[in-house]
């Protein structure tokens, strides 16, 4: 079979690795607008080829869209032409726009999924062979793809060791902004408060592993994360007030010394360490 | 040397397995409230041997306060009677309120020192032998304490191959409000947030790195950060408000539609990448 990988970042790039354990099934085509991502990817052996001919991508079996949820929508548009047991998969961290944005004549060809797995790194330099291996991947609004499609895209994701569920792109989206985007934001402010406040030096000297994993993600890419928080913009906002309802507890109970009740609301938090 | 440990938790437990490696140099006593604690510590090996009688603590050559802030004052007035060259370290995590309510006749006795290391679990089973190593130690207003002291103090950090930074208490308290203390406010209204809009079921399922990163040290003990807030609480204060700035700028950049800002500002967070 041939894959055609459109973008060559941290999570297509780490598709063509995780693929290179089955050399006999799938060739591996990538394609970037990047000249740079495309000799990277080569050179660390990413994918088989490189094309810059979008029509040679079209006519692979599977394409795979690795590019910011904006492009995805984007490149859609020129897909009207795929051949009808063409697959589609396309990885955006926000499903609903993507799913009723895709045209209707090749809806079916389109399976819409979400792998909750990542780093902070981007660019194919990032690309790690076990980023999909026991990762969640959430498939959306499967009633909407082809029988065939479907298929196809489960026998890759089982190849890749995912784990799968499935759900609608709505649900999915309100609850990524909980789990995923508005902690995403949340790292970001964290982030430029601190360099706000405090020199590097001081930085490099205090951050103990707490500021380090609160703020890791804040390297995360902003071109990536501006088009997810557009997309997922109104239950983005509910989850940040959400959050900053808590925050303003927070910083109540420590303003009128109620600390019987904030090492309460603590005890509450620390329940998550029976889910996760 | 003896070495008086008050405190088996993660912190004191750590401690004695790093001073594992030298048996002939240090002879390791435990002392904790907790028998469950007690019990652990001695079956973990964590110490040589448990006292319960705190006067065989104050005779030891060197004595490790670790216990919540508020215990290590505490603590502190009974101390009166020890030996002139009797060491006194404490690991407390906010500074001011300890340098300057030690009893000034032992004042001399105290090097009071913030390990920038932990994780978010606790208790004796916690310990980890390597919790130290290459890991910050502040050690703050050295100058009030004695000689002898302090020659004690950084050769025991030395051989548990601690990197010294030396520090105004004061000084501390304001950097560690906005790089510990802070995110850990932060952490634990995260993970309060999450968990009263989600099932557990959803957030098994959809938590990537991100959140289990960002939500990882909401599962820090209560009362210790109870006792850290309390003593730090203009500090901290100071910071939460500067986050909740940050935050707030965040959520009107995406509620007006200004992507081109958020982009900028998301930039700017990530500069963090060339300290950390």
């Amino acid at each position: 079979m041939n894959i055609g990988i459109i973008g060559l970042g941290l999570m297509g790039g780490s598709l063509g690795l995780a693929l290179k354990k089955y050399p006999k099934k799938y060739t591996v085509l990538g394609y970037d607008h990047n000249p740079i991502h495309q000799n990277d990817a080569l050179e660390l052996k990413l994918v088989d080829k490189i094309s810059s001919d979008l029509n040679e991508m079209k006519a692979c079996d599977i394409i795979i869209l690795t590019i910011p949820v904006d492009a995805i929508i984007a490149i859609s548009q020129d897909f009207l032409d795929i051949s009808k047991n063409c697959t589609v998969i396309d990885f955006g961290s926000s499903k609903e726009k993507i799913s009723s944005s895709i045209p209707s004549p090749i809806r079916q060809n389109y399976v819409t999924a979400h792998p909750m797995t990542g780093t902070e790194k981007f660019g194919p330099s990032a690309a790690i062979e076990d980023l999909y291996s026991h990762k969640t991947m959430v498939i959306c609004d499967i009633e909407k793809s082809g029988e065939y499609q479907k298929e196809v895209a489960l026998a890759l994701f089982r190849d890749i060791d995912a784990k799968i569920v499935f759900m609608g792109a709505k649900e999915h989206d309100r609850h990524a902004a909980f789990i995923s985007h508005m902690p995403h934001a949340v790292s970001y402010a964290l982030a430029q408060s601190v360099m706000k406040q405090e020199d590097p030096k001081s930085i490099l000297a205090l951050a103990g592993g707490g500021f380090k994993s609160m703020s890791r993600i804040a390297k995360s890419s902003p071109k990536m994360w501006e088009d997810i928080f557009r997309q997922n913009k109104n239950n983005l906002l509910e989850s940040i007030t959400a959050f900053n309802t808590e925050m303003q507890l927070c910083q109540t109970l420590i303003e009128e010394e109620k600390w019987e009740e904030l090492h309460q609301w603590m005890s509450q938090a620390n329940q998550l360490h029976k889910i996760l």
